[in-house]
């Protein structure tokens, strides 16, 4: 391992009052597109072996900028909770021979009123996971089966991401009176090549909790709130769409 | 597994305004001896895997009570965080044949000048860790290779570790401004027998910092002050002893 890295910001907009959930769908396709170049580019040098994208957002989420932005730091190793997503999908798929995301995205459609399901559409799902670190906790994850990040090449598919996840923004700050919240998009290593047993996501994590001594000292987490009923909340809250 | 576990709540004293540092070696004694007395009780339900003894102080680490207080979690499996450390330490042990801790606690009295020693006693050490996660991450080890808590069944032994406790918490308040911080007692887990790899120890965690996006997604933690440092400053804070 080298001592080698990369740190970017993504300022958003020009606009200091705003949030990402207020930002029109056509901008934040823009920066969410501006994540999938600055990764592409930052790929073009081999030593870095993962760009992990993730957004602070609050300052109980660890914001020390109030302006909405989000961050990219690249790193020359894969980060230790990547990896053990990539060893446990990898582990499913010579179980199963199906992607356990593609597991996911297919049960928790098929469930019993969609109970930890937040909103869908053609090509993406927004759900509560079955087991979920914090309250609130949301992933979106695309329906296709694709590893990373960085093949959402069509502008359609990324427009229809950033509808989805301004959608499910809005849900949750209206769910939760704009909590602080942290993001970060899971995705493939690049040097890896396809990867036939993991499927790019979103997580997204409202800091509703703190994270104390249990957690630091066994690596479990307290959640009081079941999946399902956040579910429920988010699903029936009011929003104009 | 089962879904089985228990959850104790140790008062530390009748004192309202006293945190543990405040306490008399003597009384920090009979904690630390109850903290033991509770763990070998709780052991006698076989379905109980690890018990899992840490503090939550001020607000800022999780604590909802004000009153000083330690919690003991027992779990039906073996913490994830745990297992990690017996999997490292069990490797360094085969590759080495030699305890990874009695190591540390060798190197780090040998290291030139003692440069992360905060202090030591004759059976005791506390030390900044090579690789802290924290800012003022604190440990302190047995000289004595033993692999539980448990095993300090010698009222000296204790009363000694209870004297390293309050001098290491009391600089620690001292230099950071009595700062909240979590603490966490790794110990082996009582089923495996006598493990000759692993060596029981306690974690402090100063909380002054944000775990926010980045340590989330990465498991990496970004600490901005070298070891070296913060170990000189806590050992020439100025203390009564």
């Amino acid at each position: 391992m080298n001592g080698i890295g990369a740190h970017e910001v993504v300022i958003e907009g020009p606009d200091h009052t705003k949030d990402l959930a207020d930002l029109s769908v056509e901008h934040l396709t823009q920066v969410l597109t501006a994540y999938r170049e600055r990764v592409m580019d930052l790929h073009r040098d081999r030593r870095l072996r993962y760009v992990l994208i993730f957004k602070n957002h609050g300052a109980k989420a660890g914001a020390t900028l109030e302006h909405t932005h989000t961050q990219l730091i690249a790193t020359p190793i894969i980060p230790k909770i990547l990896q053990e997503e990539l060893d446990g999908s990898r582990r499913y798929f010579e179980l199963k021979e199906r992607c356990v995301f593609c597991d996911i995205v297919q049960q928790e459609t098929a469930e019993t009123n969609g109970r930890r399901m937040v909103l869908q559409s053609d090509r993406y799902v927004a759900i509560e996971p079955f087991a979920p670190r914090f309250p609130f906790e949301t992933w979106i994850l695309p329906r296709r089966h694709v590893d990373s990040y960085q093949s959402v090449s069509d502008p359609d598919e990324m427009a229809e991401f950033a509808g989805v996840l301004k959608e499910t923004l809005t849900r949750l700050n209206r769910a939760l009176e704009r909590p602080p919240y942290n993001f970060v998009i899971h995705t493939a290593p690049v040097a890896e090549g396809e990867l036939e047993y993991y499927h790019w996501h979103l997580e997204i994590m409202p800091q509703l909790t703190r994270v104390a001594g249990f957690e630091i000292g066994s690596g479990f987490y307290i959640n009081p709130t079941p999946p399902e009923d956040a579910a429920q909340y988010l699903r029936e809250v009011a929003v104009e769409t």
